[in-house]
């Protein structure tokens, strides 16, 4: 499954290129994320409440591109890797009119608990996220 | 006594008008104002991992000309107003270079502790903070 | 007329305090004032690709409550002053659920050109935000 | 060569956490790649305004501890390739005190014209760029 979110670019996002900031893209890999989760069931701000993060350990993202101010963006999440102590999330961001690819990325994940330690996903976690495993992102 | 710190604006800080974000100046107020804390003798990561946290109460900003990527600026801070359970802070962000103003404005503050309760700065800090008091910003 | 817009809180916009950081209050009022505008039939984009720039001369915040990561946020965004050199917004954030007042605030704007000269807003763009002034905020 | 920089973490750059969100250090490495450039000699903004731009084609950041506020960070930035059509930076963010490392990555970059179209390096500012690559980074 691939979580869809679609939102229009926020001004703030832009610079003086004239176009979207590249660091907002993670900031959208971020909320896709969290929209994927919600979508499998997944109250991350619960998950944190328990005790439980998703410290990242890596992104990656290419751009090939430009989103603008007065674009709407469709941000496509899936799982592509879910361990007890890793997961995989891959991304694409397409403009939501034409459907032209702006970014492609993924970021990995540890979890870790509130002192920092890494962790093990509890069992009733991981099968709430099974279902959001992408076949092919 | 008035705190300066002079860095440079960031290309991420500008946006599609080619200028910087005007949120970003309130970004700048807060190291300003960590600035002048520091500059007083007081580390305001210690603060608060000691549980006392300055919330923001209020925040105003005039915007009188456009800083660039490229301009180093200047951020002078002072506090205007220092109670046990009230602090201001006045701000001045200058072009570094020609000293024409771009932004004034000012803080508000009220001291909270770990659970979000107003509480007392204690005399200590108060006593600690009294010289960075600006006899006029 | 008081635009609505509600979104979720993104993870990114919280600080080492677990609350919303201060600034991304400012940031809403863009994305609400944009909204606003575009209720009123308006899109921002085209009218600053027409050459036409609503700088930001002042932004007044007061912070009544925090917004938190999990929250849905609703701004009200009205129109509360519109004149051929100056247009002025009014801002209410609300927690979506609770109502719950979590910021309020105003910007002010000088309506300027490409080269960053002030310059009069057209005939026709200040009829169709007509519609846009709130009787009260 | 390597160029060098270091500022302290800014308090709106954290999140829930309690530490530096992951977004950030893609912003300090464009305050990293742009001071390589100025140690070399090349004034980016000027670039910029001559029409030529270093568009950001790929991020990627491992992650390996985590900044908070009250540190210190370095930010390393080496130029590991430089090519007529394509410039790839490498980084590391350390703590300024203890060396430890808190993230690495790199970012390659394609350079364009004013109207986004890929153009070439000029051979003045290729040579210019030249001691900047880093024999290791």
């Amino acid at each position: 499954m691939v979580a869809e979110l679609t939102f229009p670019v926020r001004y703030v996002e832009t610079d003086a290129m004239g176009i979207v900031h590249h660091t907002n893209y993670v900031v959208w890999f971020e909320v896709g994320r969290v929209e994927a989760m919600r979508q499998a069931g997944l109250d991350y701000a619960a998950v944190e409440r328990g005790g439980l993060f998703f410290a990242v350990a890596e992104v990656h993202v290419r751009y090939l591109s430009p989103a603008r101010f007065g674009d709407r963006v469709t941000v496509r999440t899936g799982i592509t890797e879910l361990r007890s102590r890793a997961v995989r999330f891959d991304y694409v961001v397409v403009d939501a009119e034409s459907g032209c690819v702006r970014v492609e990325g993924y970021t990995r994940h540890v979890p870790i608990d509130r002192a920092g330690r890494v962790t093990r996903i509890p069992r009733e976690l991981l099968e709430a996220l099974r279902p959001a495993v992408a076949a092919q992102n």
